[in-house]
């Protein structure tokens, strides 16, 4: 389950609600990038930037020199993924909708300095946006980790957003002679595209070829 | 041109920076949704929402009652509107990227009340999500418009950050045995869904059917 808090308790649209953990798991772990916001200076700063989860724990990084980051450590944070599954398309303008699935986040993001965990955050991080990589290709060095902030943020505080189905229109509506239904949204991958550089005879691999 | 705040002047990548304001128009019409950042009891909240442009007035909507819109107006927020175009496989860990379009625009939002401007922002509205439809179904009536909030943000103080093309590698790894480049991702529409209650011999128009 989880927690309930003033800022995780749904306003608006109680019925789109999910308070199961398993379906905030699935948002995140289907995810790519995520939307980090931040207050900086006073003002809200919104992101996209990469994460990854292990456990709950969401894990984000980046240069240790960016405004963003600074701003996040050891402040509020609240990261946001989205998914957007179609375009309901309803009898009336009024009652257009879309179809998603999110995730919102909110806690006190906080700096990883243990070497381990620091580890273990970059991988999640890595085989989020390429699984399969991080056993494939060079790992990062001691002064590339130096360069690499990675803030841990805690999955207490969550909630869930998902919309599914068909349009919900006025009774009167339904005898308009206008079509109505889902126009889906559909994401997948294209054909791996080489380095201009690659060598000739190095193929891709498998993990990259067939992703799912 | 792109105004130059101190905000919108990018601290990180630099090279990935745009200042054209046709490469602003080009991510903002391209996109579906936005994450719309506020400060709400003084912690950042960021919500995935609907848009739509009237040349540089972004429109955002919601009803009258939800606390995002109401913490967003007359106060500051920031829309980021991100596409997604690939994952850049580097020969390393660290240089893993990936290819995006993304615009971030602060500023306060105003609450629009004049009658013309807000039909003319919730025409925008319907036409980014779904183009054809404004002309297409039954409009909003006088109780709906009431219970819709319509907010404007100037698009005077934005940032456009892009990154498109291969993996930029050390130069000691272009030896390595590993496959590089870029895993494209597609985004395309689906076959419509028509509504479970439709009544037969209703077809979708050519503007959901073929939408590209």
């Amino acid at each position: 389950m989880l927690s309930t808090t003033p800022r995780t308790t749904l306003g608006r649209s109680k019925e789109r609600g999910s308070t199961d953990r398993d379906d905030l798991y699935e948002v995140l772990d289907t995810g790519l990038i995520c939307h980090l916001g931040v207050v900086a200076n006073g003002h809200p700063m919104v992101v996209p930037t990469g994460y990854g989860r292990v456990g709950d724990t969401l894990y984000l990084h980046g240069s240790t020199g960016a405004a963003s980051l600074r701003a996040g450590t050891g402040t509020d944070v609240c990261v946001t993924v989205t998914h957007l599954d179609g375009i309901v398309l309803a009898r009336s303008i009024f009652h257009h909708s879309v179809n998603y699935r999110s995730a919102m986040i909110y806690g006190r993001a906080r700096l990883v300095t243990d070497p381990d965990e620091r580890l273990l955050g970059l991988r999640a991080l890595a085989e989020q946006l390429a699984p399969g990589q991080w056993d494939y290709v060079r790992r990062p060095s001691r002064k590339e980790l130096a360069a690499t902030a990675v803030l841990a943020l805690s999955l207490e505080e969550a909630s869930v957003k998902i919309r599914r189905g068909g349009p919900k229109d006025e009774d009167e509506d339904y005898d308009l002679p206008v079509w109505a239904g889902v126009l889906p949204l559909v994401t997948s991958w294209g054909t791996p595209e080489p380095d201009s550089v690659l060598p000739e005879g190095i193929e891709a691999p498998v993990h990259i070829l067939h992703r799912e």
